[in-house]
């Protein structure tokens, strides 16, 4: 059982805005790469095509706290903590570092819940569900110091 | 029977890149809003949920010159031209002006080709259908000069 | 003095991802659209360039809350309250709105602070200031209720 | 003297659109990753701060031609060929291919044409300059066949 993934990014050309620094909006973009990417580490998927039907995992609340801003070419690790577990949904903390400078500097910090969703093909309306058998098995909260 | 359309967009900050310009990739995506206004402004719509099918308006190719730069808050004019019509394809041109000034300045030249497309809920193929009734009835090619 | 704005705003298809609804981190970009458009509409803008520096508005943070998911072409209405305001910063409660439908619904809410800053042409570091006199004495905090 | 470079990327979900598939704007910030991450080989860089000056390497144009569409969580190889190059620009033919599967497939070919630009911090004018040594020295056009 893990609770813990982390996933590095360059800030690319596209992300950053006229203020010369990475968009505020791409932090959330970032985040969730990281979470798709925490999936795929575990043999499993964020978003799946079946036979019957559609599996996703879309936000409930997502949050981020800039302290300091990145620039074009930063290279960021971004850090994810599971707070909460429960069979439908995950709740993660997330830290973002600017790396390949001689300290790695917490940029910013952020907030994702997740739930796990299921619809059939042509139907609009979602229910929840359980998450996929990976991640039911393979992820835990993180124990509270 | 129309063959022009034109739509105002401003230039967002989330456009704009660290070299302090609307980034190259936001003119296709002003594109694509402008063709899109086009279709709802003839009753039409470019992307159709409807019980057994999804109709959608993919493009098979789209291509930019860009002229000269734009910047936050500029107002820009997206001129759509109808260049080809075919019962299943449209084909554009389009040029770009920034207007707010004394005179519209020519800032962009572009062209998009789209194709009408359908598949079953669920299924992964698309096949090339017939535009829907409104865009067949209401849009034709500009004469060549 | 003015504590609310609210702002139009139609879901285009480059919002949207695979799941079929608006991407999560559209709604940052909605925010910050109607913030801009709030500044706009009492004579100010969030990013200005002036001879001798450059004056921005960045997020200190955000957050967002998804209630309902929405889909491309639906119309959305983004209510900005002021909920803190100080010489330096100002802190916005935002809640999005479907409307277009029989009876408008609130799909989303959202928090957002931002605080004026100013730096030289060439400099990278940003030093927090007054806010420009249009929105220092057109803006101010909604009252609690 | 290289003329040829490749760029692994995969299609992230915020890349992806209503239509389950990568959005078309989305290849034209995958070619300038790409681009980016040639000149970073060459251990030069797309846009740099320096004292007195900003330079950048902004598009004259880009094309791309659709010929098979990806979806979330494809891998994709982007491979650069030049087929330009002057003192002050390069032309790229661009090919993307979706990798993973028993055999590559060319989903989508494109070209961009970008020039090397400076200017003075505060300025609004770019001047189109030299490009850096780096790239100057390392990159030349493949010879036709």
């Amino acid at each position: 059982m893990v609770s813990e993934f982390s996933y590095a990014r360059r800030v690319e050309f596209a992300d950053t805005d006229a203020a010369g620094v990475a968009h505020f909006a791409s932090f959330f973009r970032y985040m969730e790469e990281a979470e798709h990417a925490f999936y795929r580490s575990l043999g499993s998927s964020a978003y799946r095509l079946e036979e019957d039907r559609v599996e996703g995992m879309p936000r409930v609340s997502a949050s981020c706290e800039y302290l300091s801003p990145v620039r074009y070419d930063d290279e960021l690790a971004v850090h994810l903590l599971v707070r909460e577990k429960t069979p439908k949904a995950i709740g993660y903390e997330v830290r973002f570092e600017r790396t390949g400078g001689p300290e790695p500097v917490t940029v910013a910090r952020g907030t994702m819940k997740v739930v796990h969703v299921t619809r059939g093909h042509g139907a609009l309306q979602w229910t929840v569900t359980e998450l996929p058998a990976a991640l039911l098995e393979g992820i835990e909260a993180a124990p509270r110091e």
